[in-house]
């Protein structure tokens, strides 16, 4: 089986799924990670947007390995993402490329316009890449779902949890890779950072979520498509 | 596996998941059906209660032995269950009785205040029955979830479905084995009866289900505890 | 009266609201289907897109003629309409030159982008329609109401039902006029096809919906002003 | 046509409803408002509850003139509507013997538990009331719909609309004929009372409500079915 | 200004509100906490109810001096808290009593039926304790608001959080003095205990609130009047 | 303290939200109201755009001396206001030019599409506003929180509620200082207007919302983030 997770920023797909990652990795299933943007603006007024793309693919790259996944970058602007038909055309070509059974991308109400863009694009192009007319370079391919992901909120509410109880210490150490970000994060948040210990945060949604669901640590998915299973279980 | 469907009135299952019931026999799970009552409403002016309470206990037999499955009968009355402490831990010692893995109730929404309080009593009882101290007959059980079901409206809106299309025909079956129910359901209405031709409305209820996912026929649940899994799928 | 339903491509307005379009043009209501595309994308990839639009363009008339109501083609890319202030414009004077009463168009929540754009030009348009410094070749028009028309999801809830019951059977000979498309779906699928049988699956979702509200066979309708009445009825 | 306003307290249904009952009384349909209490808690320390009950009987006749309607009393206790099965064979009773087309009652989630109690119990015995196997001393008679009345809330979201500009006056001094309570309410507040000028307020919620639909003064209404029409306007 | 949290059960203030009922008695506010019940089901098979019922108020108490709050405790029988109008009018002395300016209390659509109907019976007695014919012991009382208190599900989602940074290991601490309840739910688990460290657990989730708000440890309530507020801030 | 309400359209501000600015500058805060427009549409056919435009900066102008406020006007056209890279920057610089502790905006779910696309671009701006590296010519500034204001509507339902009885009048005032516009509304209608008197409709307004809420008049507000508090109140 083959996961593609498409985010827009380096440390988004190891904060809301790394631990599903490892763990689909760690049983053989191939996984990838899309980056969307190389996330420049993620840094501070004495470096230059290039330095910090620089730092932070390879800090991508760093977790991916950690995680025991695949990387590619796309070339948005961070903090640029635009819906367009060309883009969207672009990320068609993508899933057709990487040719993933199942899709994990940003809920459609996160509050970061690079969050919402990517998860607009990365659907539509879902319904759209198994159109034989849909022309681009890479053939026609259609996924079996997308699994959203994002932070608790009234419309972000998970409908299908996955235990990652063993992987929770190897999703925080993909997520200390990202060394330049949290460090910036500590001194400066901003849109993703809502407190000062990336990590303690990180750790204590997983275990809220695991509670509701019995196990130590869980993160949570909004299906596109709702489960559907030969039997009750 | 056991599934353990406990329902207010003869032909509830049936209607409600009586494709999931057959599926579930079909591969071997002990399936149990458990009415509440005997549905001694359901009939004409020209008989009595004790009559139609026969009648519909053995068309639910019949059934049950279409689909493959068990039945119990509680003593509750028609249109009169009601909540009460008594009642309550009744049905849980009804749960430890059956020891079900799993069990199926109306949803707590439903219009019909049999449904409603059977859907409560059924949802308190499940919390209480692993409870050493509230003694009963029976030993304490745990059963893992509860899959609730309904008439679709804005509150019962399904997050899993499964696959009927094999077992459609044997529930329309079993439905129709309730004789006394469809021909005065045909004649009179009322309740549980929202239009004339009973068997082609559940057909196209599970019809427009399926379609949702993609398959022929589906039966769509509520869960109590949503979905935990160990690989998204 | 008259009724306008504008829809993003061929088979749209037959699949969503053609019973209660030919039940209005049978009274005598001028009905207007105007189709933003010509639906060049549903087509295998041995034929051209002008070949597809030619052909769809045709059997819209045609089902058109079944329907007893008169159809308009917009210029739309299918696929690529895109939401811009001069296609906004455009709309606004494309209710001016019909003069609808009543309009009808998809839902704000549609999966399918096309849909949702047209839905969000169609609804701006209208506010804007009635503005006399809204300049367009056309002069200022107000309908009297929007009923937008979906799939049935959690968002999609329809508040107003129109029994079809007479008309179902027109309804689904409208379906069937698309000939290359039933074709094209039965083999492909794709972003509008959920099923095989998809006329069968029409008719059950109508079954569905009538089951509702106790007649034989409806279409549903979410209104952008709610209902008022000078009674209660 | 007869409809039957079912409310807990005398003023209940002039505040709530009163415009649209003055309405249809006024073409000519028979219109009933049954109180299931006389209110006696709405009044001082200084009176009996057998005085209250006398004086605002009289004044819910008197309201009752005012708006051309009759009146009918049940013998509930103020503050203590219980849902029992005795109860809702009551009011199946209650329902027989006024044999309405359609019903008004409170919300299911009104703040109120008399309110509360009051909708349980009518909208339960309304699908109780056709069934011919549910004897009471009236023959069996199947209303059309209900319609619930209530205070806007995140729950309480009208769908359907009366214009009763033309009888907002007459509704104001229906309201005003409840002397006691107005005065009462002044002076004290209480769980109905939540701003000291009530006609005012009155006034001020159906203008809002009006605003929304483009008329004067409107009532809101959440119908138990949803609408179904012939035709779309 | 006097704070009254009204729960079912030793140690459910502690673990919903203890941050909160400390940070208050430590400037100064009188709080009290009335236990429903003595929580006697909470206990092992080698137990008798009485016993567990001494320990478990010892236990409350020294929570409560830990907490710097006072307690009080209603003779209800744990898993048997039913609504009723006595024991409605004695919630109403309760609050009579009492005199809180502010009551907190069990969220209504917690899954535990004994937080649910003291749920009910404090939101229904606060609207009567204002009342003068609503005659109990001792005068009547208007607190000025409820804030309800859950487990975070879709329905119950905060609207106002309090920062308890400075009050988290205070929390902890009357967490642990409720000795036999940790321990038991270690063993044993129950409707109430989701996983077996109970404190990480707590921890984990005030830390996922506050991260919500910027804070390092936060609780979260549900008015049942929403917030009024002189001036934005 | 400093508040800023950034609107598309002069009377924007005063409508959802001038009681609230008057009292806040009335208690010596900075107050400005931003106008992304001059709202050139909102005049009959024998004027021109400029004229207009004219006319009603002065009046928002006069407006603003009534409710003791500042103003600003961006450039943008009526009608024609799109969200875009560039737009979202400016809005950016905005928020850092004016450095406001709160900003009031639109609801993200107005039906006039100025409204929603300004919402939009302030919520998304107000994210950026505080990163370093997203460059604009004013110095990088955080606000505090954004209230958002709007009709009521099933999304739009206020968390937050300002009591402004005391400059109910001054914001009537305020409206009518918007003379063109009162006028035009009286006769034209549109977009904005839902009933022919204009203040009355937003007197009852305010009255209904603040009955809610126990005082004469009031304002609703949704924050983006919810309301934290050191303690209950």
């Amino acid at each position: 089986m083959h996961l593609a997770a498409i985010v827009a920023h380096p440390d988004d797909a190891e904060i809301f799924c790394g631990g599903t990652l490892a763990k689909h990795a760690d049983r053989g299933d191939k996984v990838t990670v899309v980056y969307m943007t190389r996330g420049e603006y993620g840094g501070g007024s004495d470096t230059t947007k290039a330095e910090i793309a620089a730092t932070r693919e390879q800090e991508a790259n760093t977790a991916a390995e950690t995680l025991g996944v695949e990387t590619a970058f796309l070339d948005y602007e961070d903090g640029r993402i635009t819906y367009s038909l060309e883009n969207r055309l672009q990320i068609v070509d993508t899933l057709r490329e990487h040719r993933p059974d199942i899709v994990l991308t940003h809920f459609r109400d996160d509050m970061h316009p690079d969050h919402r863009t990517t998860s607009r694009l990365v659907t539509d192009a879902y319904y759209m890449s198994s159109l034989p007319l849909v022309e681009t370079v890479n053939e026609p391919w259609e996924p079996q779902n997308i699994y959203y992901v994002g932070k608790p909120t009234s419309s972000f509410d998970p409908d299908v949890y996955v235990d990652i109880s063993e992987y929770q210490s190897k999703k925080e150490d993909a997520i200390r890779d990202h060394e330049s970000q949290v460090e910036w994060l500590q001194e400066h948040g901003g849109i993703d950072a809502e407190f000062d210990d990336l990590i303690e945060g990180v750790r204590a949604q997983a275990r809220t979520l695991g509670r509701t669901r019995g196990v130590e640590f869980a993160e949570g998915f909004v299906p596109l498509h709702k489960h559907t299973t030969a039997y009750l279980d």
